[in-house]
């Protein structure tokens, strides 16, 4: 249940006049999304539905403005997903409670659990495409969890607590960051980046992808990190993590079809599916080990993401990128 | 499940060109609906997703054109509906394997199991909604399941075997036919309605009506009847047909704010709402009785419609409708 934020009746008619609308709206929370709060404004049976989405910390005001325009971009070429409503002003963001405060279209759907082939085969052409369509985006963001940030994070953590939670773990983790630092791949085709497409930001109305959210840590970084993120985040079963090979040629497939990868990205696509593992797992640990203050979503086990990163540096994860 | 047709490739391909498509889909059999076939097509991310149907008898071709004519003027207004797609002809449907076929938009959303007050009182508003807009719509079609229509079914059915299945119900029927044939209220604002809007033939996408379906029985008839099937289809619990005060208040309350009813309309409720259980019972008993062959839908036991139609005969029946 994601609603953190109660509202204030006069500040929200307020509110919803800087995009022209009254404040006649009936109002359903939104369940799900891990750490803003969202409600459904429904101002009746003519009228589009609409999300009311309350940001709440960490994300910096500064970096609302790149998240935006990037959805703003991509909705005007056509792909499925909710981007913020202008408002009279032409801004696309206000004030709630103290907190930044945006309108979008409601987008109905649930997210795939166990993600098949053919939902897979529908994720691999939208990132294709939200790739391409970013080439003409200009604005930049350097990435909120990039390399640096998970060390840093990982560092911080006490290697026994590590290695009880995930016995194993510390060591893989040194060898995994030494080597992604060393081995960075330079020059690969960059822009403004997903980085979080996880099947819980992707919605499936019936067999139809109907469009992905929650882009707050979207960037600028290599479109083969992006596709790496999504490989890990999707090509595996939840909770055991057996890896699906048929999922993952889904994925690639339906991406290369859309969005050809030079060899220098396929060459790449291992070491940043595991620097993709690592950024997941630098995270998860740091939750499970001392859990945020007032959190109130389970923390996820690394487990799932420990046995990827091993995955990912096998024989069996390069075999999954080959062509 | 509900694909009873197969598709030959050629056919489909030659279809879809009439309406300017490639065959190049992705085609997903969508489950649900009792009697027509129905696939999801995709063309891709960025195209709408389209639904397929297959129409299986017994609806007659000629009587095509006023259900579909129908779906295009709600949908002229911006009512939520899945309104045909024209060809490139003109036409608003074609054939596939000898049946009558036809595209409409993919409409995401599930059905209301047990809908509750919330969900009732955007039904109300979208049926007040369709009601208004008929005023325009001028095509006329005869009720297929009309007073007489309902008697002849029941007629034909052994009296013994309708005790067997409800105790009491054959008394119960002799007497709120002869009732519906002496008192049918004359004179009501009639126009084309839908007829059939029970709960399945509503899609909900999360908190939202996302639109209604299946208009193959919609008709020119007084719409405080087609009020009154709604009522008699929504307002009780599902299996035990427990009446739902709050359900009926909030569908009855909704409609009322956008088209207000006349007294002669509201007096008229009660028994309009036996009417619509000896139409609902007619057709289960039949099909209880003597299920169709190859029938691959389980039968509905007639009890639930037993248990409204007297519902609707007592004191509770005729204050569910007082103002």
């Amino acid at each position: 249940m994601a609603v953190f934020t109660a509202l204030d009746e006069d500040e929200l008619a307020a509110f919803l006049q800087a995009y022209g609308l009254s404040s006649d709206a009936t109002r359903t929370p939104l369940e799900g999304g891990v750490s803003n709060s969202n409600w459904c404004l429904d101002f009746g049976i003519l009228s589009p539905a609409l999300v009311l989405t309350v940001i709440e910390p960490p994300i910096a005001r500064s970096e609302l403005d790149f998240v935006f325009a990037f959805q703003r971009h991509l909705d005007a070429k056509g792909l499925p997903l909710a981007a913020p409503l202008g408002r009279s002003d032409g801004s696309l963001w206000g004030t709630l409670a103290g907190k930044p405060a945006l309108l979008s279209p409601f987008l109905p759907g649930t997210v795939a659990v166990a993600p098949d082939s053919r939902q897979a085969g529908q994720m691999g052409e939208l990132l294709a495409r939200m790739h391409l369509d970013a080439a003409d985006f200009t604005p930049r963001r350097s990435n909120p969890m990039g390399l640096p940030d998970m060390a840093a994070i990982v560092r911080r953590l006490d290697p026994l607590a590590i290695e009880t939670a995930v016995p194993g773990l510390a060591a893989d983790l040194a060898s995994a960051f030494s080597e992604a630092l060393d081995d960075w791949p330079q020059g690969l085709p960059a822009g403004a980046v997903h980085c979080d497409l996880f099947p819980d930001n992707v919605l499936f109305a019936g067999p139809r992808l109907s469009g992905a959210i929650d882009f707050y840590f979207s960037c600028t970084a290599p479109f083969a990190y992006d596709l790496a993120m999504t490989h890990a985040a999707w090509c595996f079963t939840p909770g055991d993590s057996v890896f699906r090979e048929d999922v993952s040629a889904a994925l690639l497939d339906a991406y290369a079809r859309s969005r050809a990868l030079s060899s220098g990205e396929r060459a790449a696509l291992p070491l940043l599916a595991r620097v993709a593992c690592l950024r997941i797992l630098a995270t998860r640990l740091r939750d499970w080990i001392s859990p945020p203050e007032g959190a109130s979503v389970t923390a996820k086990h690394p487990a799932e993401f420990a046995q990827r990163l091993r995955f990912y540096s096998g024989d069996r994860g390069a075999r999954a990128f080959a062509p």
